[in-house]
């Protein structure tokens, strides 16, 4: 059988397939495992890419039955049950007589491409280290740039989305900016740097019920975040971007981040018109409540590809359902019939800065101190590999006791910003 | 005053004017401090680049004196004393009364620029990315790869040049083929990989005296690196590498890296032509004995752009040289007289594997275990910050105590290798 995607859906899957009777077959773009709820902190130097991307072969090491091959999927074909990857131009063509497809979202512009030339999403490693060039080369111009106003844009950080990776990177550039680059510089105060955060909904963090998006926003406005709600973004090129809201129509940034809007993998839309599922308005495939594609009872859709009740698209439901379609394969081969996934929701969290988080789990909620102490034992947990764990909990000690990051390097190549024409004045 | 570059040179000249009555600026291309003996590392997953690779604003952080501005230098106009660096398109231009010039030296292929394209050297953080995408990525593709002739092609690695650099990557890529990777794969047994050194001269780390080549020798092919000794490579390209020397013409080896040659940086020759300065053959400027160069007083070039004395291109050098440049600018505002450089030979270490390296301290020679407990005494003394030590000698517990490698994540962007195209058969 193949699993497609190395996410939390797909190692899940994996896992519960290890030590059963059946050869198991992962494919991926790459071949590490991304725990990308911690991509902020990739991007804002406190964890290296190694700690949140350990190889998927390494995890599964032991599990003699699976094997991981590198590849981008560019085709599903459900008729003759093969799935064809290519790297470097070469394509390998993998058989399977059972299918969990786990492909994951990617982000996703509202049909204006060019934007994302000059505001990366966060859903890789690359678009990580591509972030914190971004951010510290931006501290690095605004150094060297004599013209004030010129300054001000490189010193500008818009963070357009109000979810949780939004929240998250916002608090840390703030962070960053009030605590870690303190002294750093001679002609500029990094303090000075304006992170704002805009958000087309009324509140940041909307998922979460009761006070937490106020507590949130209260957390955010204390870092020194500006928020920027009920305001859409309606441009954005090299200096800034163009906004539609209570506010200016206008913030020169030059460093802009887009956490705004993520669209499934277009192998849902292979998988439709191969089966009699369909797609919704996020291009996610509805299931059965066994997670199997209508049609196709081998095919499974899991994770943030998958539409079924409504589930958020967060790392718990891709790794339940994972698992539960993993199950469910191992139960048709028992000769026991299938169940739909039982989803238990174990909560949500985001932190917001060093010692801040807001979170809830069932009935509890929580904010502020104890909200990160519960963030900070949940990621620990959920972090794959023991030695992950250790070195994560160093640097975050780093980080959050002391002042300083350990993951600053960046490349000069990958700071952008408008060359020698930039002859008007913003 | 102003230091062009952060390597051991510039930094060891800033640490010297910390404190003094004078305003440094410190110019480079990047702005963290590289500290490039460990640069094979990175490149084999065993450190993170931040380990490395430190802000040089944050190592300088107390030093109130001392400013540090992002550019490359693009132009020395000794006549107006400035200093003008260029990043993304705008210029900056530094005045200076005394200038130290540490720009150090840049991968050389002997007129054969093409073959940078596809053995890449090892002198920066970007390099090093590269060669891990490179090793790791031979592997990936290898486990994919049904044609064996092929296979074998990703499966053996060149690495071209048997100094320091050259062994250090071979021992260590031997190292993750034959420990690191064990059971990592189905398809191929990384164990299975060539790791061949080739070097012109007819033995490897010709620079140590005694029997300490020897004894070099048999470590690497100890650990499984094949050694092609009094062999010049006469052509790279993509699936392999032309050779001229007692064995075989022809080595298919899909990963090279280039080890074998450094030039002066470019800078040397605007010094050259602007002083009385004479270069060597290296590109290396001619100085004083007090290391300035000859008819420009204010002028020093100090570290592995220094000809003196036959000095050799390592970092003890730099950091003796850029403290000694330092020592008399400072020496000239008080009305000391100029003093020669006194050069303290505290020798000379290479690793070859895990609890393996060649050393000799005086007239004291080291090798095997004794040789890398020295290593590693040394080389976490001159780790810059005590984070950075704490971190790497975890690091290396993981490496070299255990089995595995926290940064093995790579960009598969940056594999690379023949398209569909590769037709032939080698």
């Amino acid at each position: 059988m193949v699993i497609v995607g190395s996410g939390f859906g797909g190692l899940w899957a994996a896992r519960r397939l290890g030590g059963a009777d059946v050869a198991v077959t992962i494919v991926d773009r790459t071949t590490h495992h991304l725990f990308a709820p911690l991509l902020y902190q990739v991007a804002t130097g406190i964890l290296s890419e190694g700690e949140i991307a350990p190889p998927m072969r390494e995890i599964l090491r032991n599990q003699a039955n699976t094997r991981v091959v590198l590849g981008d999927v560019c085709a599903l074909d459900l008729d003759a049950r093969t799935v064809t990857s290519s790297v470097l131009g070469r394509d390998t063509v993998t058989p399977y007589d059972s299918l969990i497809v786990a492909a994951g979202t990617q982000t996703s512009y509202f049909g204006h491409d060019d934007y994302a030339l000059h505001a990366p999403g966060l859903k890789t490693i690359e678009d990580a280290l591509r972030v914190r060039a971004a951010i510290f080369g931006a501290f690095e111009m605004a150094e060297i740039e004599p013209d004030a106003v010129r300054r001000r844009a490189w010193m500008t950080f818009a963070v357009i989305g109000g979810g949780p990776t939004g929240v998250e990177l916002a608090g840390q550039i703030a962070e960053l900016s009030r605590r870690t680059l303190a002294s750093n510089f001679r002609t500029i105060d990094p303090a000075d740097a304006r992170i704002v955060l805009i958000d087309a909904e009324h509140e940041v963090l909307g998922q979460f019920s009761g006070r937490l998006p106020a507590k949130a926003a209260e957390s955010l406005e204390r870092l020194g975040v500006e928020l920027q709600r009920s305001t859409r973004v309606t441009g954005v090129d090299e200096t800034g971007v163009d906004l539609d809201g209570p506010g200016p129509a206008r913030l020169e940034a030059m460093t802009k981040v887009w956490g705004a809007g993520v669209r499934a993998s277009p192998l849902g839309v292979s998988v439709a018109e191969q089966s009699d599922a369909q797609l919704n308005r996020k291009g996610q495939v509805h299931v059965e409540e066994n997670c199997s594609v209508p049609g196709r009872a081998e095919v499974f859709v899991v994770g943030d590809l998958m539409a079924l009740n409504d589930l958020p698209g967060v790392a718990e439901v891709a790794m339940q359902s994972g698992r539960h379609a993993a199950g469910q394969i191992l139960a048709r081969l028992d000769g026991r019939p299938d169940r739909p996934l039982r989803y238990h929701d174990l909560g949500t969290l985001a932190s917001i800065g060093r010692y801040s988080a807001v979170g809830e789990i069932g009935p509890l909620r929580f904010s502020g101190f104890l909200g990160w102490l519960i963030w900070l034992v949940v990621h620990l947990t959920f972090l794959t590999g023991f030695k992950n764990r250790v070195s994560a909990l160093a640097h975050w000690s780093v980080s959050f006791l002391g002042r300083t990051r350990s993951e600053r390097t960046f490349s000069t190549d990958q700071v952008r910003g408008p060359g020698p024409d930039w002859g008007e004045r913003p």
